[in-house]
């Protein structure tokens, strides 16, 4: 796993950090990692900083959930009066889930409906990976099919029906026979052909395609939002081919790009399912998608779906307090105009550094390609996490992404100002010069 | 749907109710229903009471989730001070994830040390469905094999891999050429012999058993706790054909039976993977699995698994509050006296009418035969809908369950005292005189 904590620097941890790391082994077990060499403890949390037992500030340009900031007042307020007042499930009426439906539909254009308006409907999980498990199931009764094309380092979720679609999870997760993959859509790629050549052969094996399912900012390839449009000439066939296009907006949603709330309006697409999900309710379990009803109906009437804390009062109460903030502290344009700040700033720092390559990005989801000198060009992974390291130190948060783990992952709640962007680039200016 | 609404009485409902069901199915379309012919809307909850914008009181005999009682000011206290503090993932360190987990597992007895203790590792969700879908994930790569066996009308959660596992979803969803279906553990039911029957099925057919998921309450086959311990010998046979046994605790579980914490536990069987949810956080979507260290090692080497908001701050701070509330209300203790008390009432009140038959239960669990008069025995979901309307119509809140929907599902907040129990008993002889 990228930034995954091994052990090896055990010894240099405090007794009490190490004592807390042989309990949560015991108690959690194998498949719970940590982050970094040295992994970090936090007791507090507020706007775009995480604190640790001694009150030392981190700089948090990693967490996308916390997106309107760490324990946000009007999040934290408004769920509590939610709480202390009425949480229960969707099977009675309430007007809250209603009203949220209709607010989250508003800024969505799925669908068309003659006079240029959208045209969708919602639904409610918990999580992103029941967003796109419940996507898939639905793209599944409606064309009949199974087949199903996603990118080489995709991550769609932890459901059994996902694992087998995300190769990003390594070789100790197979994937499913009816699932092909193409190579992220990277310069030189011909991702459309590609994609094409995918669908033929899922039905030279007698495998028709359900869906295309992509994260509109292809995160876990390595951030690839450019140039944006070149995801329309792939819907088309997807549709020729009967398939569904499902947008993966977990990532990329709720004003992460800055200049549109969701990804795929970046790329000027009508996806025919969006899912989201992590930034949704700062940090409360609530996630969904929205579709054409005529993709939803059927499947609606023969299966129907209930999900017992899916769109309850609470959850739905954070999800619309994220909203209000979105709006009120204009949060989608500081992602944007910080965003080029520190895309410009990076750019000029990895002009005059060896070890910084590319750097791409939308908004504040940037990712910074890390070359081993010498070898101009060639990726390093192991440069990368020693950089993520080395920000840790510095009590800056980041991570490492793409399939050779090589990519800087930096990914800031969106209250992200200029003078947090300074922090970040001198912490990656003396990063680097120390790390070669 | 059991206690599905179907529009045929909307004529009755008021003006405001019908608008809100419009623009409900315009924003969240088919597949979301609601209960009741006469569906009911809700602004606050408190103990066990439920109520309206016109400040009526709804008695909660239906709702497992707030199992603590609706709005407990100690869940929402601890909530709303861990929300406002920090908020964050599993890959930092938190004590209070761990301190959780271990506070959990030592409510369990799943595999053994030697010394008669239990050995076990937790891992956390945020949905039953999800707690479910990884037992299974855990489940198929501890053994290699793909064989589920469930019962007839069992229900297991919404992920693809589970609803090809849940037959009560009903023919709309296919089920999976690996699931063998067994009769519920009915009178008359030599259970052992058809689970085994179907394992040998399996075999048949060139797959091998991975698991053998079960409620430990049997609740959407229509309540089947007795007699306590008939599942120990399922678990020999399923361990001899190399599979595991899941004991699905999201129904039984946290106290619902009364006399222990977990429903396997009234079976006195040591299951290898327990998989809890619904009321684990009160309404604040946690959930997760316990099992044996050896069946989660390899997958945790080789699998990983994160979940986003799975073991949250928040949602353990939920969950920890809950086991607070149990322990300093006796809430268990409640669930076997107010259960015993409504149990043999209730039976009383059978022997005396002509349309309800066998009563079964644990605790505050309770499932009640409906029948049709006259034709002694035979059973009735028409009349059981009838009774839960009428019910609805009297300010109780119930439904039914059953493969024939004729099963009163009767399933309170456990702070469910006699007093409620009355108020319950009075309104449903009334309903029955009503009814037929």
């Amino acid at each position: 796993m990228v930034n995954g904590y091994d052990g090896s620097r055990a010894a240099e941890l405090p007794p009490a950090t190490r004592e807390l790391i042989a309990r949560r082994e015991r108690a959690l077990g194998g498949a719970y990692r940590l982050f970094y060499d040295q992994p970090v403890s936090f007791v507090m949390g507020a706007g775009v900083y995480l604190y640790d037992a001694d009150g030392n500030a981190y700089l948090d340009a990693y967490n996308n959930v916390p997106s309107v900031g760490h324990s946000h007042p009007h999040v934290t307020e408004t769920v509590a009066k939610q709480l202390g007042t009425l949480n229960t499930h969707t099977r009675y009426l309430t007007d809250g889930l209603v009203a949220y439906a209709e607010r989250l539909l508003a800024t969505h254009t799925v669908g068309a409906d003659g006079s240029g308006g959208s045209v969708a409907q919602a639904m409610f999980t918990c999580t992103g990976s029941e967003a796109n498990d419940l996507a898939l199931r639905i793209a599944r009764h409606y064309t009949g099919a199974t087949g199903v094309v996603v990118t080489a380092n995709a991550y769609h979720g932890v459901t059994a029906a996902l694992a087998e679609l995300s190769p990003s999870l390594g070789p100790g997760v197979p994937l499913g026979s009816h699932v092909r993959v193409v190579p992220a859509p990277a310069p030189g790629v011909n991702f459309t052909a590609a994609v094409a050549w995918a669908i033929s052969d899922l039905e030279r094996h007698g495998l028709r395609l359900a869906a295309f399912l992509a994260d509109s900012l292809f995160s876990s390839d390595g951030v690839l939002p450019d140039p944006a449009g070149f995801l329309a000439p792939v819907t088309e066939i997807v549709h020729a081919a009967g398939g569904l296009y499902i947008a993966d907006e977990v990532q990329s949603g709720f004003g992460r790009t800055g200049t549109h709330m969701w990804g795929y309006q970046r790329h000027g697409i009508a996806p025919d399912i969006v899912t989201m999900g992590k930034p949704m309710g700062n940090g409360l379990p609530i996630a969904g998608l929205v579709a054409r009803p005529d993709v939803t109906e059927s499947f609606g009437r023969q299966a129907r779906y209930f999900n017992t804390f899916g769109g309850n009062p609470v959850c739905v109460a954070a999800a619309s307090a994220v909203l209000d903030v979105l709006e009120t502290e204009g949060l989608p344009a500081n992602a944007a105009a910080t965003g080029a700040y520190l895309k410009d700033a990076a750019t000029r720092l990895a002009d005059l550094s060896p070890v910084l390559g590319d750097i791409r990005g939308a908004g504040l989801y940037l990712g910074i390609d890390v070359i081993a000198p010498g070898t101009p060009g060639d990726p390093s992974g192991k440069l990368a996490a020693a950089i993520v390291n080395g920000m840790r130190d510095r009590r800056v948060l980041i991570s490492a992404t793409g399939p050779q783990g090589n990519v800087l992952k930096v990914r800031p709640p969106l209250p992200f100002a200029r003078e947090h962007a300074d922090q970040f680039l001198t912490a990656l200016q003396e990063t680097i010069e120390a790390v070669h």
